[in-house]
């Protein structure tokens, strides 16, 4: 598999920046690459390197906050706003799952399995205890983290996700479908996705866009088709499956379910079922916003996730 | 009217400490009641004295957050804890409204013209622009404010509340709606009225009963029977109403709706009803608490209102 990614990776070289492409043909080896102070360091995680970056310093706490990124997401995908906001308080670490853009292997077809790749990553990088925030699918993840090495998490935050067993996110608008099964997606389609209708949060969404093309971060790989077409495996049967496969009831950590109004993705009512199941749980939802509420609100989410981390919680 | 207050505040003299009795005697008239530097003052609003207690100075704002109690409810209701917290960061206002406990003159039997006395009350005060927080009945008092006055309302903090029309407000538990009309309420009736069955929530409703035990403040008026009868009156109107007598869609103001889990007084799906009806709202909810989530997470609620008001919201 590494050598089918790395042939893809040389072959499809033309495609990237330079500099990106040299970056990334350096993520699949043991080494770390930087753009000034920016990097994007690796670690082996069994026989694969994982790539991950780690941003800020350990001013409150020791633990650090692992970021789960969404479908098709990379170590790109998050909003450079709210990682500073994160990580003024604590060490954030974003990572690249098995076979997800410039990590090596091959991407499961289920979220356990991927919550068994994301502690082994944790172990690896030494962590005994860590807090998490699954966005989207990654919040998937995060939810068979906890429940297959809860002895790991400390917290745990829940952003734009469904319990298992959810039907309503097998239930997609054509439309809305199609548009994520595109390779790359331009500005447009992204806002569709990830904001709502209105006129404000459109705009909230292209200054969005705008801070993740001023990325101070070396560039990193686009998903395969093949990544993406297992995560979207995992997803159907995560949404196909039966609610009560996982015993909520015997999660409780501390956590907080947070979403947007108007999610096209994980609807938002699966927010408000996560909330009811779990028995420690806050539920923030937050106005004019869709799937990526959290990167329209990157200030205000940003410190309410701080809020809820430095709390003794509940 | 308020000489038949004064009359039955002299007559029920022998049940109130004198410090109280003496205290609350003066509040009737225009001069302020201490204990030390912990004071209650009144201020005349057309012809009565309202009573209210001014907390915390302008470290952040020049906006004040006035405060909006419950049924039954007095200045001695609010958790100290809760009103250190906010008051570290604004000048919080608690208030007696018109002919509760030592306020003058006889309480009105809707929620629009109790709005109105509070708008004058605040008028009085001097200011043009506020925040506020209305709790259970004070969120709807809240409400109408936002329709009736919605100039003066900067920010709003909906707790435990729900909106005009909720049916469900109005089919409580008969063990609960009669704990909820007995004349004074021991820890154990509190317990059961504001927190959840569960162990822990009742610890922490004990140490919040301890707080108010521990008050430093002078002793306030209880509520009379008269005026619980018309808020009560007030409350079965509400919920009795139709949903959309109040146009939701027009109150833009950013507003954090909030509830804890298990709301005996005002269902929880009121709080995730509101949320849905005000298009500028965020939703918190907190896990294992009821109706007085606030007062079972003072700091967390209190730290969650204050980054609230202190953002650029929405």
């Amino acid at each position: 598999m590494n050598n089918i990614r790395t042939f893809l990776l040389l072959s499809s070289g033309a495609f990237f920046l330079l500099s990106g492409f040299i970056n990334n043909v350096k993520a699949q080896t043991k080494t770390s690459v930087s753009k000034n102070e920016y990097k994007t360091d690796s670690i082996k995680v069994n026989s694969n390197y994982f790539t991950y970056r780690k941003i800020g310093a350990n001013t409150k706490t020791t633990i650090p906050l692992i970021l789960f990124i969404h479908t098709r997401g990379n170590l790109d995908s998050w909003d450079g706003a709210l990682l500073e906001k994160l990580a003024a308080e604590r060490t954030v670490i974003t990572f690249n799952n098995r076979g997800v853009a410039s990590s090596g292997g091959q991407t499961p077809e289920s979220f356990a399995l991927m919550a068994e790749d994301a502690y082994l990553f944790i172990k690896a990088l030494g962590y005994n205890k860590v807090d998490v925030l699954g966005f989207s699918i990654g919040g998937c993840v995060v939810q068979e983290l906890l429940v297959l090495h809860n002895e790991i998490v400390r917290n745990a935050i829940l952003a734009g996700t469904s319990p298992k067993g959810a039907k309503s996110i097998n239930q997609r608008d054509p439309k809305i479908a199609e548009l994520v099964t595109r390779p790359t997606l331009g500005m447009e389609e992204f806002l569709s996705l990830f904001f709502n209708a209105s006129d404000k949060s459109r705009e909230l969404g292209k200054a969005f866009w705008q801070r993740k093309l001023a990325s101070k971060y070396p560039q990193d790989l686009a998903v395969s088709k093949e990544a993406a077409q297992s995560q979207a495996t995992a997803r159907f049967n995560w949404g196909n499956d039966t609610l009560h496969s996982i015993q909520y009831e015997n999660i409780t950590n501390p956590i907080l379910v947070a979403g947007g109004k108007v999610d096209l993705q994980m609807p938002t009512h699966n927010s408000v079922e996560l909330y009811n199941l779990l028995p420690n749980a806050q539920l923030n939802l937050y106005p004019d916003a869709g799937h990526g509420f959290l990167f329209q609100y990157p200030e205000i989410f940003g410190s309410d996730v701080n809020r809820f981390l430095n709390s003794n919680n509940f």
